[in-house]
């Protein structure tokens, strides 16, 4: 290990982002893994690496200079506080970090804020906030459906192009790997072969709050989220289909340039050509997120924006905001 | 054979429509199956049958009484004309006979029509046609994508209850069986595994025609549509997820009672309590059109619609068409 | 419901087995369906039927004068002893009735047999022994796994005509509905899509026992089974790729002739004629077994025998059997 | 580029295979890729390249080192024969070059040899034949069957362990991604989706011949091989379950050893714990093979080997050659 190398642990390593966390960090030249927790597997061998799986009790948090966690919400933030209190950088995926009010934590949790004292936490689209990020100590990483959506919206809100009051059409969809690994009716092989499925529609998705925090943040004259998630018979890759209404001013034609403007730089984010559209095969196993516009009257433009909800939507997201936190190029093992 | 059987032919006879076709009418006990043609697979066994299938050419429309066309369009019309001049009885599964004016047609299918002097034709969306549609001499059954489409749409359009001239926003989706028989590369397995794509976004999908038609029929101060298909990664099934916004007067709590009061007594269209949502699971291999609301603010609905794309959506209701043209009861052979 | 009406009930009808059991018997004329019983599902509708799931304590066995039982093994048999005590006919789906012997129930089942004084039971390989069901009280439904091999071996073994204590190579795929409606962690889609995988190999599935007690009945000098099952990535379906060695006086490309005799007169059981191989595709939700034989050298025969786990493989088999038992035509709402 | 970069062409390269290599090639160090060719994509970009695709005609050898050859069998050898007058390096991966007679290449294709003075080739069987590649001009990439099967059967062969004259039994299964990428009928996805089929089965596959030629040189004396591949609904991996009868003096328990023993030092050869059963999961988009050993009975040994047919089983395999014969590090590029 060189001179750079951080130190650092994982826990929740065997759910679908903990193993894609585990895939990214060990390819990663500044990275010493020291830990991988689970409850489920303890005992057993991380994948690729020399380690076995350690109940999360036994995780020592002073042999590492930062973690993620990859646990169940509620269970993550006291991890992130314990962490924090000992000076190790905390990257947290889990949704109890992302709202910044413990009212609204517990209006879509359903639950007291565990740790209510944390908050707020640096929101780690890094496309977006990424001056805020660079160095922080903790990051609250995005949830998946999120990611992708606000990717799909940020030059139209940052500019105030949307109209105002309008409602923002979210048609989302996932693949299985969304779900978690825990087996259940839902996820089953013969529940999902050959079906598509809405699930949790008309704003009781938990996503709808910390969209609809992100997007106030950056237009506050949106109108409402409209977001419909469905279950795709995949493995892993997500896409929102977003219909939106623009306001006078700026024409659906203009999209494309706009967009092309503000992702020029980004290493992550690709805005394809005219009359290419975004499809999961751009984005499953690697950790960009796609984007094509499609004018379709002056007024409305239809955006199709895909990540692989286990990379750009997690893992690869996490360890582009761990890649700032240190100092390193943003794309360290991302690439 | 029975005094009151029908002699039928079926044009396109080994596509995947005019398979699952050929397995219907096999079912009917009012048919007997006279000829199945095929230019690909002529002279191979009919499935289910005794028969083989004989080129176009050599089909015998004097040995019928009525006949499916289920294939591409311009060849489709041709064949109409023939069989009606000789007063066969007309089903037709292409796209030729359903747009009422020649000139939409061509707008559409960037060729002349091949017999205007067809036009009009009832247009066999049963459920919504259905006084026009016993007796007809000739169908144009409805293309997959607007009979799902409309039928998930119907209650709203025929009361006036949407906001006029606000858009339709349609976010479909389609298994492969949908794109035909012949191989190409985007129904390659290799290229649809895994995958999940849009086409034709942006109004430019044929279909877009034939449903902003219909819908002007009901309700001509509708607003635009938009709609976007895309290729699911299933072999059939087939949802419109629908966003509308209703008009004052009319909120979205009200359309549960609405739309069952309307479907009560149609045997192919299932509208699910409240809190169920619409799965290609619930009509895959039936005739059936399920549909489930989900109502978002008090002015925007949420619609899902599903169909089997080559049962309801195509073969299913044609013969719920040829059963209406006949006097036969309507779902003979269909549940 | 007519005078011939036998009144039905079914035990373990919500898992996988048991909603194919519900779809076939819901469409039998002769079958008045009284009760379905499930665990987990008591008090949810019993799909297409006007039936509520009871709890298995609540079934009124007085109530009916045949049961279906898709129990778990060991719940299976004290079900079966009630009813057969009570004078109802039994169809047992589970493995408790299958082994003649409770020694070798307890080898393979690793727990005494529950009710060793119903053994043996009549083995509901229909066309192997119809003799012997005909009017049966009892029967034991073959597994899924021994009915594809057995069907594929019946000929030559009736015969002796495989080489005395050669192996029998059985490589064997299952569809996923055949680990079970419940949900694990290897039935996950996500662990299924895009793989596939052996289990239980080297002669440990509990289904070895089941099938070398039948050979052995037809042939007691074949030589042992080699078997490995394997997960396929569909929802059902079964494959047995049957490799045997054949003795002096016959030769493969005989055996064509010799199937297609033996079950010429068989309606579930469809020999395919040469050069073409039998695939799932043949027997998908249909009630058949469909066999394909491939001289290999004149000592070698390739048999790929196939059938639907959940129907000639489980309910469609049991089906049978129930019209065998009580005098209506085999096929009754099986073809 | 550095000093000891090998300028590189590849023909055929879109296609799954060529498809794969520029993916493995465009991460190789050394390599700098010069052109590549498409007839069907000519003026295409080359994916992950700054490169567009040329016809093959205008590829200009004497610009290159080493060229990969991902053409049909027929078309790789003349281009082969040009590439060595030139001076440059070849890596075939089409049939063309793997059967070391022209007699034997004309029995299996059914046409003549297109260049017979090329023949015999290495055949680049690399953990076989690695001492006569090291420093090789041109190589013949094995086939996807024949490199699974020979390394399953390699250590058995070598040491002569079979039953003299039995048979060899392979039950194989591939996806889709084997079939090519030109769209056929039996690769559309409705085909393959939820179905699973043999096809050249008894010995009529043409890998049968390249398989038995290189079983005879390192066991002249085993028996006939049975072969029949299976199309597997998934878009790549490819498993051979293969079922051999051991000679006396070696038991199935022993296999273990030998085979952790025989490929102990291999870094692309994966022997599976005892009790772990390979499957595609295992080796997947990686380069390697992994096998695992069932001993049925003392004289029966069940081995099932898999790999990815476009990596070990194509791609990976010619790049694997390539690094032996340019003298890099032999996995440069391949973990």
């Amino acid at each position: 290990m060189t001179h750079s190398t951080i130190r650092t642990g994982v826990f929740g390593a065997s759910g679908y982002a903990g193993l894609d966390l585990i895939e990214i960090l060990t390819g990663h030249p500044q990275v010493e893994l020291v830990f991988a927790t689970s409850g489920t597997y303890a005992g057993q061998p991380v994948p690729g690496t020399d380690l076995h799986y350690i109940p999360p009790a036994e995780a020592d948090l002073s042999a590492v200079q930062a973690v993620f966690l990859a646990l169940p919400h509620k269970a993550s933030a006291p991890v992130a506080a314990r962490a924090a209190a000992g000076g190790v950088k905390v990257l947290d995926l889990s949704a109890d970090l992302r709202l910044d009010s413990p009212a609204v934590y517990e209006t879509w949790y359903d639950t007291p804020h565990p740790c209510p004292e944390l908050l707020p936490v640096p929101y780690g689209l890094v496309e977006v906030n990424r001056a805020r990020l660079a160095g922080a100590s903790m990051v609250a990483v995005p949830g998946c459906y999120p990611t992708c959506t606000l990717l799909g919206l940020y030059p139209l809100l940052r500019d105030g192009l949307l109209q105002d009051g309008a409602p923002v059409i979210v048609d989302a969809k996932s693949g299985v790997s969304g779900a978690g690994r825990e087996p259940k009716p839902h996820t089953h092989f013969v529940e999902v072969f050959g079906n598509f499925s809405p699930y949790a529609p008309g704003r009781s998705h938990r996503h709808v709050g910390e969209i609809e925090q992100e997007i106030a943040k950056l237009d506050a004259s949106t109108g409402p989220l409209i977001f419909t998630p469905h279950l795709l018979p995949v493995d892993r890759g997500l896409m929102s289909s977003i219909y939106v209404t623009l306001g006078t001013g700026f024409t659906s034609d203009e999209a494309q340039a706009l967009y092309e403007q503000t992702y020029a730089a980004e290493p992550l984010v690709r805005v394809l050509p005219p009359g290419q559209q975004a499809t999961l095969r751009h984005v499953v196993r690697n950790n960009t997120c796609a984007i094509s516009l499609t004018p379709v009257t002056a007024q409305h433009l239809h955006i199709t924006s895909v990540i692989d909800n286990l990379r750009k939507g997690a893992a690869g997201q996490a360890v582009q905001n761990f890649n700032l936190m240190f100092g390193f190029d943003e794309t360290t093992a991302l690439l």
